[in-house]
C-alpha cells in the first residue's frame, strides 16, 4: 500500500489524525478543535515565546526525522522560557507544509513533541496548519514565572560577576557538519554532538535553581556564545573578558576538529541551546555545588564600554577568527 | 538613495528597528529584546490561538500592501479570540522573510499590525524573524476570556436555535477575485469587497454581546460558512436547516456576481471573519436589539444528524455548487 501523503486527506481529516495522535490534555478547558485553546494559568505572571525551525535554513528533511523535528520545535521554545527561570503552560503549533508530506509524517512529528512537552509538564493547546511550499514550523509557548517567583532577565550583570556556560556550545554546529558529510569522526563520539543538533534538551532545572540561588542574568545562547554574550552585556550596559582557556571545547577537539575550529564553533555558532548565565562569586559558588551538569566559568564582567568583550590569551589568533554570530539574513 | 533591504542588515539591527516602530508597551513587564515577554495577565482565564498568512496561498505580495498584510496577520487571530467572546492581551509574530524583502516594507508591516492593536489593547510582545525563501507570518495571540466570563464554544447549539451570520459572507473571495483580475466591478462596489479581504474587522464587540445576551455557541467562519457551520454543528452533535433565502447576498449581487456565483461564494469561500452564532429565539431578539452591524437569521438548529445541512429552497441548484469549504491541501 501507498503510504498516505497530506493532500490525500483534507484538513479536517488531518487535525482528527493530530487530535487523536495527541489524546487528552487534561490542563486544557478546550484543546484542538475550538477556535482557540481556554486554561486556567497557575499564575497571573505570564511568560510566552515564539521560534520557527524553516526547512533548508534550520534543517534538511532528509537529516532529521519527523519525531526529533517535533522534539526540537518545542525544545528550542522551552529553552527560551528556561532561560528566564520560567516554566512551559501550553504550546500552540502552526504547520506550513507541502502536500506530499505524509501523514505518519506528521504522527511522528507530534510524538517527538509529545514526548518532550510531558516530560515538562506542557499541554499542546492547538494551532494551524497550512498548505505551503516549503516546510515551516513554527511553535509558541506560553508559561508562568518558575517556582522562584524571580525573572532571569539579561539585564542584570554586575561588574565582578563571574560568567558560566553550561555543557559544550559549538557541539549543534559540530553535529550538523557531520549530518551534513562535512565532518567524519568515530560513531562514538558523533553521538552527543548529533544529540546537540537534534535533540537539545532545555536547561529548565538549571535556570530554575540560578533563579533560586541569585543568578544576576541569563540567556540561552541560541545565537551563539558571543552574539548572545554581547546581547547580555549590552542589555546590562557593561563588558566582559573571557579566559580563552577555560571555553569547554573537548568533545569538538576529541571528535577531530582543529583548534581554530572548535574555537570558532563555540564562539560563534548557533542553534546550541546552552545557558549563560552570571552570579557573583558566592552566588555562583552555591549554584555550582547545586547543578549536577557540565558547567564552566569563562569569564568575569568588567566595568568596560557595553557589548565590549576581551579574551586574556590567544586574542591574536581570536581576532582572525570568522565569528559572525548566527546571521539570519546573510 | 536605493532603498535598503533586510539583507542588507543584520538581524540585531532588525531587531532594533522593529522595537524603535513598535515603542513602549505598558501592559508588558519585558518586551522586545530579552528570550521571553513576561506580563501580567488581568486573569487566570487563559485563550491562545494562532494563524499563519503565507505568502502564494493566503495572499501575493503584489497585491496586498505591507501595512495591510500586518493588520490582516493579527485581524485572524483576534476573530478567533472574538469568537470565543474573549479579549486579546498579547501578540508574538513570526517572521519568515526573504532577504530582499525591504526594511521599511517591515516597519510599514508593524505599523499595520499596531493600528489594529492599539485600538483593540493588544500589545505585542515579540516573537521571532528568520530567512526564507518565501513569506510565511505566523502570529500567536494570546487573551482572556471576555468581561462575561462565558466562553462561547462550538458545541453548546440546541435543537431550535436559531442560527445568524454578521455580515457578508463571500465578501472575502469575491475582493481576492477582484484584486486578482478576474472580476470587474464598480469602484464604489468593490470597495466592501477588497476590505473584506485586506482588512478584516474582528467581530470583538458583538462576540462579547452574544456571550453577555446568552448565544448558545459561535465559530468565526474563516473556513467558510458551511464547512464551519458543520463543525459547529458536529461539535454540538445536532444538524441544521438553512433558509436559502435569508442568505446575505446582496453586495455579491450588487458587485455583479451571478446568482450561482454569489451562493458559491457566500456558502463556501474561506477567509470571511464573520461570526456565525447560536441562540434561542428570545435570546437572539435580544442580541439583534443590541449588535448595530448587519446580522442575517439564516436557519434553524434541527434534531437531525450531526453534521446534516438541508436548505429550504433551491436545493437542487445548491446540489450542483462547487461546495468544498477552504481545502487546505487541495
Amino acid at each position: 500500500m501507498q503510504p498516505m501523503k497530506i493532500s490525500d486527506i483534507n484538513e479536517f481529516e488531518l487535525i482528527e489524525l493530530i487530535k487523536k495522535t495527541i489524546g487528552n490534555e487534561p490542563a486544557l478547558m478546550l484543546g484542538i478543535g475550538d477556535d482557540t485553546c481556554v486554561w486556567t494559568s497557575p499564575s497571573h505572571e505570564m511568560l510566552a515565546t515564539s521560534d520557527s525551525l524553516i526547512e533548508g535554513v534550520h534543517f534538511e528533511p532528509d537529516q532529521i526525522s519527523w519525531h526529533n523535528l517535533g522534539y526540537k520545535a518545542l525544545a528550542v521554545n522551552l529553552s527560551d522560557v528556561a532561560a528566564m527561570a520560567g516554566t512551559g503552560s501550553v504550546a500552540l503549533v502552526s504547520l506550513a507544509l507541502p502536500g506530499n508530506v505524509r501523514t505518519d509524517d506528521v504522527v511522528s512529528f507530534y510524538k517527538g513533541m509529545l514526548e518532550l512537552a510531558r516530560k515538562t509538564g506542557i499541554a499542546i493547546g492547538g494551532g494551524n496548519i497550512s498548505r505551503s511550499p516549503i516546510i515551516n514550523i513554527t511553535v509558541t509557548l506560553i508559561g508562568t514565572v518558575g517556582p522562584s517567583g524571580r525573572v532571569l532577565k539579561r539585564s542584570g550583570a554586575r561588574a565582578g560577576d563571574l560568567i558560566a556556560v553550561t555543557g559544550f556550545p559549538g557541539s549543534s554546529a559540530a553535529g550538523r557538519a557531520i549530518l551534513a558529510g562535512k565532518h567524519k569522526t568515530r560513531e562514538e563520539l558523533a553521538a552527543p554532538l548529533l544529540d546537540a543538533f537534534l535533540r537539545p534538551a532545555p536547561l529548565v532545572t538549571e535556570a530554575a535553581i540560578c533563579a533560586r540561588l541569585g543568578a544576576s542574568a541569563a540567556i540561552d545562547i541560541s545565537d551563539g556564545l558571543l552574539a548572545d554574550l554581547r546581547h547580555l552585556l549590552i542589555a546590562s550596559n557593561i563588558g566582559a573578558i573571557i579566559n580563552t582557556g577555560e571555553l569547554p571545547l573537548i568533545p569538538l577537539l576529541e571528535a577531530g576538529f582543529s583548534h581554530q575550529q572548535a574555537l570558532e564553533m563555540a564562539l560563534s555558532e548557533g542553534e546550541d541551546y546552552q545557558l549563560l548565565f552570571t552570579a557573583g562569586a558566592k552566588e555562583m559558588e552555591g549554584i555550582l555545588r547545586a547543578i549536577s551538569s557540565t558547567i564552566s566559568v569563562i569569564g568575569t564582567i568588567t566595568k568596560t564600554e557595553a557589548g565590549t568583550v576581551e579574551f586574556t590569551e590567544n586574542s591574536e589568533l581570536i581576532k582572525k577568527l570568522n565569528l559572525t554570530g548566527w546571521r539570519h539574513f546573510g
